[in-house]
């Protein structure tokens, strides 16, 4: 496992954003395949556009709701940033197996995905966590730890970004 | 005044569809410069990246939240974007002056808006009016009838989008 080291963002991580991350990640872990899927149709809400970016998606008679596709790609990819998200600050690194990241930053890279995508899917990642925790939980502190783990993740996936020839 | 025809989309705007966008912008005219505002401060939440579209924004050490030329920005392109909607099945089109159509397709082309800035636009106007009218009033059908005001005002903008010089 692991493998991405990003010291000076670990640093930054607090014990309390930490406690944060896990403290809701803990109580949405057991629904993943349902709050991934909403992460997904949020961010197709905000971006339509984005499901161009989805092979699964194209050419496809079945509903975003439906789709099997892709209730098991938002999931594996809720799971994935969340389980990076919890375990940043006790490795001090983003903790994606070594290949996963390869592949990922391949992906995207060939993909043409952006800044903006990235932003957008923050928000919906931001929303969707609102929405799969009590409301007596989320807070602002809640809200910018799960955006500064975020963050790492991406910075981690776009130090990646390149054409697969050159890996 | 006026003069963008898209007599299909007029024709698919509805008696009912134009009774909600003229209701809810009744509500909401008074705020403008308020709820104009938040509009985009709420792009900006989604896309941070938007900022730099905008040369007032750049190098200024005010907050947008105090920002006074955001403020008239945001007000103006709120209030357009409103009327236009009101006014888009008694007129049979998009109602904005020919040179502020123009403007505004040459702007957003040399600014180098894509479809993705339009699309988190939308998502942020139907929330940002959603917010600014009474809950009970808020619907699925107004939410579609804005979204597809919103539709047309984008259409007329995008006919317009290219280099000043082949005006």
């Amino acid at each position: 496992m692991a493998s991405y080291a990003v010291s000076r963002g670990a640093a930054r991580f607090t014990e309390e954003q930490e406690a944060l991350v896990i403290k809701s990640w803990n109580i949405m872990k057991d629904d993943s395949a349902n709050i991934g899927h909403r992460f997904f149709l949020k961010i197709f809400e905000i971006a339509p556009s984005v499901r161009q970016l989805f092979s699964f998606l194209c050419n496809s008679d079945v509903s975003l709701e439906n789709n099997p596709k892709l209730r098991a790609h938002a999931m594996s990819v809720f799971v994935m940033t969340c389980e990076a998200a919890a375990q940043l600050r006790e490795t001090g690194k983003v903790t994606v197996r070594d290949t996963t990241l390869r592949r990922l930053g391949t992906t995207h890279f060939k993909k043409g995905v952006s800044d903006g995508h990235f932003e957008v899917a923050k928000f919906a990642l931001l929303e969707t966590i609102k929405d799969g925790v009590p409301a007596s939980m989320w807070s602002p502190a809640m809200k910018n730890a799960w955006g500064e783990a975020y963050d790492h993740l991406v910075a981690a996936i776009k130090q990646e970004m390149k054409p697969a020839a050159l890996l």
